[in-house]
């Protein structure tokens, strides 16, 4: 009896100490965090097969939230595979990562109360939390791909705002400036300058027109995007002297897409999160610059144009930041390095045996950051069809249902074809399959024989996203922003 | 020993429900809300004396997250009252809602993990929530202060980024428009015109000027503000014809600031977050269109600007929005109402004995929302200073640490001053007091009884952020943006 008695007064104690950890410690019974956290813990608990995901906000059937799937994948649970849809690989929408950031939900996670920073200023009157900008010096640091010391940070909607302001900033008034990009160059240089339609700057093509004319009127401001946005390849500025301003957009600076071979150190270099740790959707970028006057300028444009960057936005970012800077970044840029090392040896390999497409030639090259020779990662293969009578690329891939953007965009011919190979898993695993598809009817006497293994489609209008919501869709509101998505 | 048994029984039972609720049921422990949740409800358990707070970015002091006060308090805990302090009344920063956010903290926090919505584009290929969508159409269904149905909805970047986005969308390359607002005006129509200095579109100041005037060439843009900021009046274009295009503004169309006495049926209509629930800092705004072809135009300047508003920002919106529409939203803008019904009648209580100073004058109105006759709420008191010597209205405040717009940015005389009634309690209680002196020492004939009663400040200058901080400042960067922040 004795024993028992002990027994119960044990079981009691331990009762006791249950019942405190459960209402006590934490007190999440209690807490205001509750709902919000179960609400995100239930909706990501539901299965879309790895081919899809559930959003907090995303669409309600039956009062249920229900599976959005990657592109190609349709049903209640994303777990039919459309046979007959388009692989896309139009977009640079870094997707590669989100499996590091699921794998990372603990740490990537932010709670954002009602009452989070409401006001339009910072409490120092600045529209930037001075947390994140020391973020981003430290991040910089450790990687070592841009001097910060010294120098002024301005957060921007993406890099597709800062762009934009970084013209602003470098133009002049009373002397309207040439902008000018060396071929290929990322198409939304022309477009936005023309957009815009200012009197201070004009878009005026290809940089290298420019680089042995004596300039004796105007200014210019060159964009160098390094590693270039296709081709991937590491540039230089192609002007230089008094008249010449230069924009250096650095987003694909970053190990995942390129070996780092030291710190960059010019004037105005522009970064984004889109393509660093993935998060497109978030729209922030950030510009270091080293004059105070181009600062105050770009800080004005920034003021006039949205009054600054959101602060859930801002908030979310420094957690993000946090995360990839641990371990000296070791884990994120690994992660990133392997995915896409993995996918150009595999995409090299399919294109080795065509002669009717070449893709881009890069080397191995030694890296600062990671301290070893590295492997080919870029984001974008630069395809180039080979054949006289293939004039349009893209047209010839679009004939087995995939697609890449017109190298006519890009300030290049419509004989190239910027692929994606950034996207989700399953966008890459099916590039490459229809990839190889359309290498080995090119080796194949046959030439029919892709007929027969994949049904064909005649236009990308068959593509039907209105499966993959399990929703309502509108198909001209969709179409529109097919359009508009051009431009990332 | 049977009842022990038994006991013992019912005890080992308890334990092992205990154990199961606090390691299953819900699965906190394991949980990957748990971290972020109890980083949230940690800093927000810091005491700021009720004049300030702890927020999860801000700064850190020996490790610890430290208090931001609120203006004019200062110390770690913001209890101690600065005295020479400013009273602020500058910027229309609504933190007057804060309160009612954190009444309802439980209902208005977001858990947003590191994979929440990545990508670019939503699933159908949009920029925009389809859910804040119909959450936007449902509010002003609502409150009924506008028609919503046919048309098509745009998010932006904070009315500040539709302004200029709509101006565009609404000019026309081949001749440019003029850009109008009947004065007094919101001084963002003139800066953002100017500052952009497209070849489309000029600024050409007061609309009433062209009234009666035969347009012969050139087209007009109208700004309409209503209710007007600053003076609080409900407004109508003044300029009518085919060649008039009209921007309505309805920053402040909602109950907290007046009656509002039917739903506007207008082209082109733009609200703002920042007005409806006090969240400035989210940079999230709307505009709602009739015409199909300035939808299009107006999604394109979103595409090319900043390639939209963050996803962070849009599953937030949603949530506070949700709240908002609660109970026929009756809550929010019952605390909205009161609060600055309040506001008015004391500082109108205060001003009614001077000869000095005259601020507009407001009648009550019938509001089909609440359906009752409503007392004027105007978010701005619109001061004038009625002495012919008196032609620096500002300055005159100045002199007793009291500062707001400078009636001349809104087109208007310096004699002219607006003073925001929408900021913090302890920013409106510090402009009556301080109003309440200016008024008794125009009554007393002494003159100098203020001086007195208050130390006085010869200069702006010696009020000081850096206390309120408790942490490093930057005087130079706040500079900068205490200039810009004049937009808001």
């Amino acid at each position: 009896m004795a024993t028992i008695t002990v027994l119960l007064g044990c079981s009691i104690v331990l009762n006791m100490l249950l019942f405190v950890s459960l209402y006590s410690d934490g007190g999440w019974e209690s807490s205001w965090t509750r709902t919000a956290a179960a609400e995100a813990e239930s909706v990501a608990s539901i299965s879309c097969s790895g081919h899809g995901r559930v959003f907090l906000d995303g669409s309600i059937l039956d009062g249920k939230p229900v599976c959005e799937c990657n592109a190609c994948y349709g049903g209640p649970s994303c777990s039919v595979f459309l046979t007959e849809c388009i692989a896309d690989a139009d977009s640079g929408d870094p997707m590669f990562l989100e499996p590091f950031w699921v794998k990372h939900a603990a740490s990537s996670t932010i709670v954002v109360p009602g009452w989070h920073r409401m006001s339009y200023e910072f409490n120092d009157g600045s529209l930037v939390s001075k947390e994140l900008d020391a973020r981003i010096r430290m991040l910089h640091a450790v990687v070592g791909n841009a001097v910060t010391d010294g120098r002024y940070i301005v957060f921007g909607g993406g890099a597709t705002q800062l762009l934009h302001a970084a013209v602003h900033a470098l133009s002049d008034p009373f002397s309207p400036s040439r902008v000018v990009a060396s071929t290929p160059y990322y198409p939304v240089y022309r477009e936005q300058t023309e957009f815009f339609n200012s009197q201070d700057y004009k878009f005026e093509g290809d940089a290298s027109l420019y680089k042995n004319t004596r300039v004796c009127e105007g200014n210019f401001i060159e964009f160098v995007t390094s590693p270039n946005n296709p081709d991937g390849q590491l540039k230089k500025a192609v002007l230089e002297g008094q008249y010449v301003k230069t924009i250096h957009d650095l987003a694909y600076y970053w190990p995942h897409y390129t070996a780092v071979p030291a710190p960059v150190e010019e004037d105005l270099m522009i970064f984004t999160l889109s393509k660093l740790t993935g998060h497109g959707g978030s729209r922030f970028g950030w510009a270091i610059i080293k004059d105070e006057a181009v600062y105050e300028r770009m800080l004005n444009y920034m003021s006039l144009s949205t009054y600054g960057v959101p602060r859930e936005t801002q908030l979310r970012v420094l957690k993000l930041l946090k995360l990839a800077t641990e371990n000296e970044g070791k884990e994120m840029f690994n992660f990133g390095y392997k995915t896409m090392s993995n996918r150009w040896r595999k995409l090299s390999k399919t294109m080795s045996t065509s002669k009717r497409f070449s893709i881009q030639e890069l080397e191995p090259q030694r890296c600062s950051f990671s301290q070893k020779l590295r492997k080919p990662t870029p984001a974008f293969a630069w395809l180039k069809c080979e054949r006289e009578e293939d004039k349009d690329c893209n047209a010839v891939l679009n004939s087995v249902n995939v697609t890449g953007r017109d190298g006519s965009l890009f300030g290049a011919e419509s004989r190239y074809v910027r692929l994606s190979l950034v996207k989700s898993e399953d966008d890459f695993d099916l590039l490459l399959e229809r990839m190889g598809l359309l290498v080995s009817r090119e080796n194949d006497d046959s030439g029919d024989r892709i007929n027969e293994i994949m049904p064909r489609n005649e236009t990308i209008g068959k593509y039907l996203p209105s499966a993959r919501m399990n929703g309502s869709y509108e198909w001209d509101f969709d179409h529109l922003w097919q359009l508009a998505g051009r431009y990332i």
